[in-house]
């Protein structure tokens, strides 16, 4: 499959560039460059900085415009898979087929190997080649997305809302930051890196938003439905936690049925952009739960 | 005293403006923007960014230059603490004089609340009133104090070390790294912020460097001799945790020569600029200890 392929492709430049932009794991102090290196090189999909590098080339630009962008995008995911897999968070000991870090490193090691990710996210849009306005949109969207009106905003409300009855507004507001405002802030941060113009990362934005809540469905449907192995993470466990999903409120057949519709969205939103893999990835998010 | 009423003065500008730069507490989800509301706004002397503004000034810019920097530099200040106080960390119930975020938010939300104000101050500086090139070196200038080989780096390697033998150059990188580098970063940032040259800017940096140490220093005699009161946060804490401190490896009489060692330093490093404030905030942070 071209999309798959095509993936795979972005993950090995991604993964390479991270390897790099990471600190060494001798360093002092050692356990938090390990901790960081062992999260982070972890292996992933490596969706958000493939939809990155995707937007820069359908805007126009080269992948390479938008290389380092697309690492610090995948190093804000990290961190906040890293912090919301604490104990006090979601308690998770398994995540990419391997021990969550606090189970590796050791929960303090875990909170501030989190924090230096998000540091260095930062510090690497700062630094990375391109003109100061273009790094400070890329900075100011990425913050956006991961602060307390994006991820961290919708991972507060996630649990706060835990063995709660949740209306469908309050869920789709924990789906639309939880997934949607990083994997959207990714597709605008390519767009930004790549040269743009505002329309364009408008529409891209739109796309992005679309497939982040297509992929948050089928993930809620797929961790009902899955095993752990398949999974890479713990299945069943959004029941047990008594977590808001999509299949719990609204039950499986209407949950596939709104994946879809998402999956029309985020196409809707590509008209005028000539982009196969994201065209592709917009079907690729909800194919796991056919 | 002049310092001391300055210092003051200061700290209600910053106060005023982190008041508008924080999201309501009603703001979904509110007890996240409670959380950071609370700890950010709690009453601090708010050295870090009184440095910031008064480098900008030093440097021939106006306070108003480097306000937003300012405050951006106490959150991330203010994150640190916050994670530091957790449970898995530092376990400190109490901080600038109330109970910790985790005591009073429950570990989640401050976990999260720290990410959050984290995320805020990068919008923030983003988002300044300064050139794209001068708010990119500022976000370049706090992103590495903040991260592994600053802030988080000397934290970490700090609880490493709990309860171990420490010797003097490790003891001088959790320092440098803990405290060092955020008020090196605070005035090297007001330096940038005011439109200062390079070489302030590097003078500017050591000045804050050595002030960073002598106060670490008054603060690490200050936690082994005062009262949990006075001192607003847990006193004899560090001993207890087998921290690694001036006075446990050095002794009081030598830590105390130590820190006015740094004070004459951080005077070396104003030559040439002519700022009353910079020159007694060397001098008021070793008085505490006196």
């Amino acid at each position: 499959m071209v999309v798959q392929e095509k993936l795979e492709v972005y993950a090995r430049q991604v993964d390479r560039r991270l390897e790099e932009l990471l600190p060494p794991a001798a360093q002092m102090p050692a356990p938090l460059h390990e901790a960081m290196r062992y999260s982070c090189l972890a292996p992933g999909k490596r969706l958000r900085p493939a939809l990155c590098l995707a937007a820069a080339e359908a805007v126009g630009g080269r992948e390479a415009d938008a290389l380092d962008a697309a690492c610090a995008i995948e190093m804000v995911h990290c961190f906040s898979l890293i912090h919301d897999d604490l104990p006090a968070i979601d308690n998770d000991d398994l995540r990419r087929g391997i021990p969550t870090c606090h189970v590796r490193y050791g929960e303090a090691t875990a909170i501030l190997a989190g924090d230096a990710l998000f540091a260095l996210a930062f510090d690497v849009l700062a630094n990375a080649r391109a003109s100061a306005e273009r790094r400070i949109r890329a900075i100011a969207a990425l913050t956006r997305a991961a602060g307390s009106d994006g991820l961290v905003g919708g991972e507060t409300t996630d649990i706060l809302c835990e063995g709660q009855e949740v209306d469908p507004p309050t869920l789709r507001f924990i789906h639309t930051k939880k997934t949607g405002a990083l994997i959207s802030a990714s597709c605008v941060i390519g767009a930004i890196m790549g040269g743009g113009a505002p329309n364009q990362m408008a529409s891209l934005g739109k796309y992005g938003e679309s497939v982040g809540l297509a992929f948050q469905i089928a993930d809620d449907l797929l961790n009902e439905t899955s095993t752990s192995e398949a999974l890479g993470k713990s299945a069943g466990s959004d029941k047990l936690r008594g977590k808001a999903t999509y299949p719990a409120l609204f039950g499986i057949e209407a949950s596939r049925r709104a994946a879809l519709a998402m999956v029309e969205k985020a196409r809707e939103a590509l008209t005028g952009f000539h982009s196969e893999f994201l065209d592709g990835i917009a079907e690729y998010s909800v194919e796991r739960m056919r």
